[in-house]
């Protein structure tokens, strides 16, 4: 980094106006204010440095780009996943990148200030999405519709702290399946957990759980244990850490930080360490707290229907019933799932990759209703799977196995041996892209042709259409196959059908 | 709209607040003064809107939702481009939605104010990409890539006055295709334009141009007309706007806006106005004063070499050499093109629709170097297809033609025409899901035969299974064909294979 003394004066100028500028309105922080100063620093400097230039090129903070090979894997996991989706019936939809702020506004919780906002350019106030749930919800409402059942493929976007190790990035991909409608409890909610195994089967993660609560069980037992209702949300969020930190650090968190008594949190810390199959939700029909609560009851019956559903599904046993799942966001009212990989296919010389969990919904039947005029709602279920974790584990795998992936699919290469024919390859390579064959040439006037032969072995193509002064003579073109060294000769006319009858048989 | 006196305290209040903040350092123009109290007024409105609740759900100004309908036709189009990228052996790669800002500067000339800034949260200072060809540059200079082919499929933003009506969005969806690395002359731009064509072929869009100019061409008749240097970039703005404006009105912002000399504006209109085939590039070696620039003579000379390859290709007669077409954008160092539609294929009752360029490009050498920091240059040449627009005319022409699209890929429903049969029906179509077939059924514990086959018929599928008293007794199931009505009774356990084999022969 360039010490502040060194800075040249058009960059001196620049950071002493940043300096000297009126506080926003909007920053009434003192913190805010040293940021904005050691921001008018950096900016100085990163001028200087692109005045030298030798700044730094990077992306920005928790955020990267895929390279051709990662592209190859992450296609290999979204196709997946939306033949998963096409599968089960539904349509594809998208929407913008960014919403209207106050379409966002009170759908996250606690979450909400790690919303991306975009600078107010005079127009409007928007931000990025942050999941592709309440877009959809808003979609819903301003069309109108009643009844739909949805995939979405996009990227969403949050300033949380990376930590990229874990999979977790400022920006994401989301894969989303939802069935906005009204209809017979527990049918679609069912269908998300049994695409949920679909998915992680079919991508051989190894071994998983899915767990399983409802946001009215969550409520009451909140009630039940004496939390007041004005801390339902919050003392919510703390709960849904319980993934990430010990059960005393949550508890500690509800007590010291949101004022909670400490009796009432220990009745929590009884009920969030009960998980278990479906005996467990017969169990806590008989719990003498948890049977008084309407709601919790309601939760409970519920979950008994969705079990005998998941058991006709064949899946019943990957499902645990766990109260300390409690679910971040506001918007969920019913029943909330989340599927966690029990271990990452381990291999020797392998680090143990922490994953978290990797697919994760639940009921949100209020939504819609906040965006319509008149309150009209409609029950919607849904889930996300987190292929951006995903993607690590299957990218770490591969890196173990030593598995190389293809990035072109390139079945031809027209090359020469000798000088002054680039012209035939042009003509030649022409015919086969209007054929739909896929082809190559290098782009030099007289390559070698070790160096084609070469680019065909270092790329995985596998035909070569060789033409020379005696091919040229004859009408003829070589084919050769790369793997097997042998060439043959094929009358020139006969190229595109010759090429197509080799592609076709391999 | 409320009327100001009807709103309720607490927006008055907010209202006051925006009202009296003080103003924005970096906010210098009146306009843009007026417009924060417009929109603090607005916000207030819209306050007291979602107070009522009785506010506007819109998606914000210039971008739109794609509805399940849309999306099929914007896949089977990506689909077409991406297999033509493919065939061309490029390689796929993805980069962040937004950038570093510093990234982004000084490479779009007068454009750049049109860039969507990211909200300074306490970080770093971003922004949306505007393009996908300068991320892509940053790529190549960040991982020091000497050589690439690639393609990019991607959303891009832009803050522009959306007129709609001619496909113009502020977030659109952009297709590149680029080839990276020092080759012999003119071999991959004319693999650009080879690609165009085929792309504007395969899409069925009617008759199309492809106009080809060469920067230093533009740069040459700027300094032979007598346009200082300093001015070249502006004038070129300008010249690029002769696809929208006609001559007079260019000339006039030449003139009065930029201060070019009357005379000078002149010389260029006489240039301008110049277009043909190949024939036009040995004109112009001709010409007096152009024949005397260094900078032209090159770009008439690689022109020369590019239409030598076009005809070996076979689609010299869609080019034209054409010294109007400048492009906007700031980092084109080489040749440059754009395609246009020459008329959409206009049917009895449809709108003519006015598209302007479906596809453009051209050669930026000097790009990649402006990231390294030794400046080591990496020459580049691409290609963008505009499928917005093309979206906008596919998706007319079929409106015209009443033409329907099935938004699902559904084979199979899963049905019963008595009560009580909903765990029967939930145990065979999770036998189908993880056969692999695409099946649906109604979410009803009871739902009428009619309803259920009528479903079928408004969505397109083509099979029925159907379980009922009857057939459980008898161990059979009953599969319908929706088309022929036909139904025949077969076998429970051999459900998935009957179903599969009439797949097959469909």
């Amino acid at each position: 980094m360039p010490q502040l003394g060194l800075l040249p004066r058009r960059a001196w100028a620049a950071l002493l106006s940043q300096l000297l500028r009126p506080p926003c309105a909007s920053c009434t922080r003192a913190v805010r204010c040293h940021s904005q100063v050691a921001e008018a620093v950096l900016t100085s400097q990163l001028k200087a440095h692109q005045e030298k230039p030798n700044f730094i090129i990077r992306t920005p903070k928790g955020t990267r780009d895929l390279s051709p090979q990662q592209m190859v894997v992450r296609e290999k996991i979204l196709d997946l996943v939306v033949s998963c989706f096409k599968r089960h019936g539904a349509k594809g939809m998208d929407t913008p990148a960014f919403e209207l702020k106050e379409m966002l506004t009170e759908k996250y919780g606690e979450d909400s200030g790690l919303m991306y906002d975009l600078k107010d350019q005079g127009g409007e106030l928007l931000s990025l999405r942050y999941d592709l749930t309440v877009p959809f919800a808003r979609y819903l409402a301003m069309n109108k519709v009643k009844k739909m059942k949805r995939y979405h493929v996009g990227k969403v976007w949050r300033r949380e702290s990376p930590t990229i190790v874990q999979g977790r990035y400022r920006e994401f991909c989301q894969c989303d399946f939802d069935i906005a409608g009204q209809f017979d409890p527990m049918i679609p909610d069912a269908e998300c957990l049994k695409i949920m195994c679909e998915i992680l089967n079919g991508l051989q993660l190894g071994d998983f759980l899915i767990k399983v609560n409802d946001r009215r069980i969550v409520d009451g037992m909140f009630a039940v244990c004496g939390v007041p209702e004005s801390k339902f949300r919050t003392i919510c969020s703390s709960i849904d850490k319980l993934d990430k930190m010990a059960w005393k650090d949550v508890r500690h968190e509800m007590v010291a930080k949101k004022g909670l008594a400490p009796e009432v949190a220990d009745r929590i810390g009884d009920y969030v360490r009960c998980h278990g199959g479906e005996s467990l939700v017969k169990q806590m029909f008989q719990d003498p707290r948890l049977s008084q609560n309407k709601q919790a009851l309601e939760g409970l019956g519920d979950l008994k229907l969705l079990f005998e559903y998941l058991t006709l599904f064949g899946i019943a046993k990957k499902i645990s019933f766990d109260l300390s799942l409690a679910r971040g966001l506001d918007y969920y009212t019913g029943v909330i799932y989340e599927a966690v990989l029990l271990h990452t296919p381990t291999q020797a010389g392998e680090e143990p990759l922490s994953v978290g969990s990797v697919a994760a919904g639940g009921r949100y039947d209020g939504l819609v209703g906040m965006f319509d005029p008149k309150g009209h709602k409609v029950p919607c279920v849904g889930l996300s799977i987190g292929v951006e974790r995903i993607f690590n584990i299957v990218e770490q795998r591969m890196k173990t196995f030593g598995e190389k992936v293809r990035t072109t699919e390139t079945q031809v290469l027209v090359a020469t041996p000798h000088k002054n024919f680039l012209h035939e390859r042009l003509k030649l390579i022409a015919e086969l892209w209007d054929a739909g064959i896929k082809a190559e040439m290098l782009y030099k006037n007289n390559p070698k042709l070790l160096t084609q032969l070469h680019y065909c072995e270092s790329t995985g193509i596998p035909l070569v259409v060789i033409v020379g002064e005696q091919e040229l003579k004859e009408g003829v073109v070589k084919i050769r196959s790369v793997a097997s060294r042998e060439e043959v000769a094929i009358k020139r006319e006969n190229l595109v059908a010759e090429i197509q009858k080799r592609l076709s048989e391999s």
